[in-house]
């Protein structure tokens, strides 16, 4: 029963945002009455907190690990963020619209949960690796390590979350999760001038 | 007066969205009498076309020129796009967040207005462009025409909407508009491998 109040606490989050969602509505969502809800989670605040703590932390923590584990050179860190970002929205796809709304946008209301709360250091490790990288000459001197991260990004999780805007554009419904993340490692690999290193440890591109 | 209502609006819109604004709301931003917002628009309906046609629509319209305008080959196209949308963020900064909340969020209240109204072939202006350069052997056969332009959008428009988290998450007040432009541009050329021929005519990466 829990389980079923968050989920319709996070629908109703990404419908009309946070602060927009009523418990009523979410109870309506849930087909429960409100007195229900009120008995499980309080008030909205923890209803709130319920979502970060019991979807949000365990949707992110294999990324998070991921990129821990990884060789730290470039094109590790890539890799590990690409692959970890394509299973997370394929095992969660509520994460990239709920992420938009919430974190994207102005007084998004998970930012700090995220950046403060979940992944504090990620973004500042991968800056890191990609400074590195670029100090001994394996990433393009042209390129800004941490709008690396950025681009990484803009280069997984927005093309996640816009996947209902591109699909209907292009009547793209036979782009699969494995073109996808085909396109993605090769423009990075061969934009950030690491591509050539690692295509001999790889054997190829076919696949 | 009119324009100091539409910025009001916007300002309004970017802050709440459009379905939360109300017009007593966008009137005390203005400060002017709800009778007043009245007499020039109407309604909230009549108002959001006044963004539209008297913001939006100036404001995308050198982007969609210098693309129609640019040279029909990838490289040319990317350039295009890229500096197109540097011009149009830097000119309009109301139109990243109102672009994230309106469009890219579920339900954004101008996804048609944008797609449908306002730009209408451009992106499929775009992905035919990168498929002929693909046939042509002048782009990575493992990227994709159709995502080339997600990941267009995905490298300029998206950091632009994002920069209050990653100036704050990386210290980075110091990364300006050039150094933006060169990254994106070195990361979409290289990873395109469009860079090699376009970097004889543009003489060296300098400057």
């Amino acid at each position: 029963m829990r389980a079923r109040l968050v989920d319709a606490a996070i629908a109703q989050f990404i419908r009309v945002g946070i602060q927009g969602a009523s418990l009523r509505a979410i109870a309506e969502e849930a087909g429960v009455t409100p007195a229900m809800l009120h008995y499980y989670f309080g008030d909205k605040r923890q209803m709130t907190l319920a979502v970060v703590q019991e979807r949000l932390l365990p949707a992110i923590e294999p990324l998070r690990a991921g990129i821990e584990a990884a060789a730290p050179d470039a094109a590790g860190l890539v890799r590990a963020f690409v692959e970890g970002v394509g299973d997370m929205v394929e095992r969660h796809p509520w994460l990239p619209p709920l992420w938009i709304r919430e974190v994207l946008c102005e007084g998004g209301a998970l930012r700090d949960a995220l950046f403060k709360g979940l992944i504090p250091k990620l973004p500042q490790r991968l800056a890191r690796g990609f400074a590195t990288a670029q100090a001994e000459g394996r990433m393009h001197p042209d390129l800004d390590p941490r709008l690396m991260v950025v681009s990484l990004v803009g280069l997984t999780l927005f093309p996640a979350a816009g996947a209902p805007i591109w699909r209907q554009l292009f009547t793209a419904d036979d782009i699969g999760a494995d073109v996808l993340r085909r396109h993605t490692l090769a423009l990075l690999d061969h934009g950030m001038g690491a591509g050539r290193r690692d295509a001999g440890r790889r054997g190829g591109t076919t696949g």
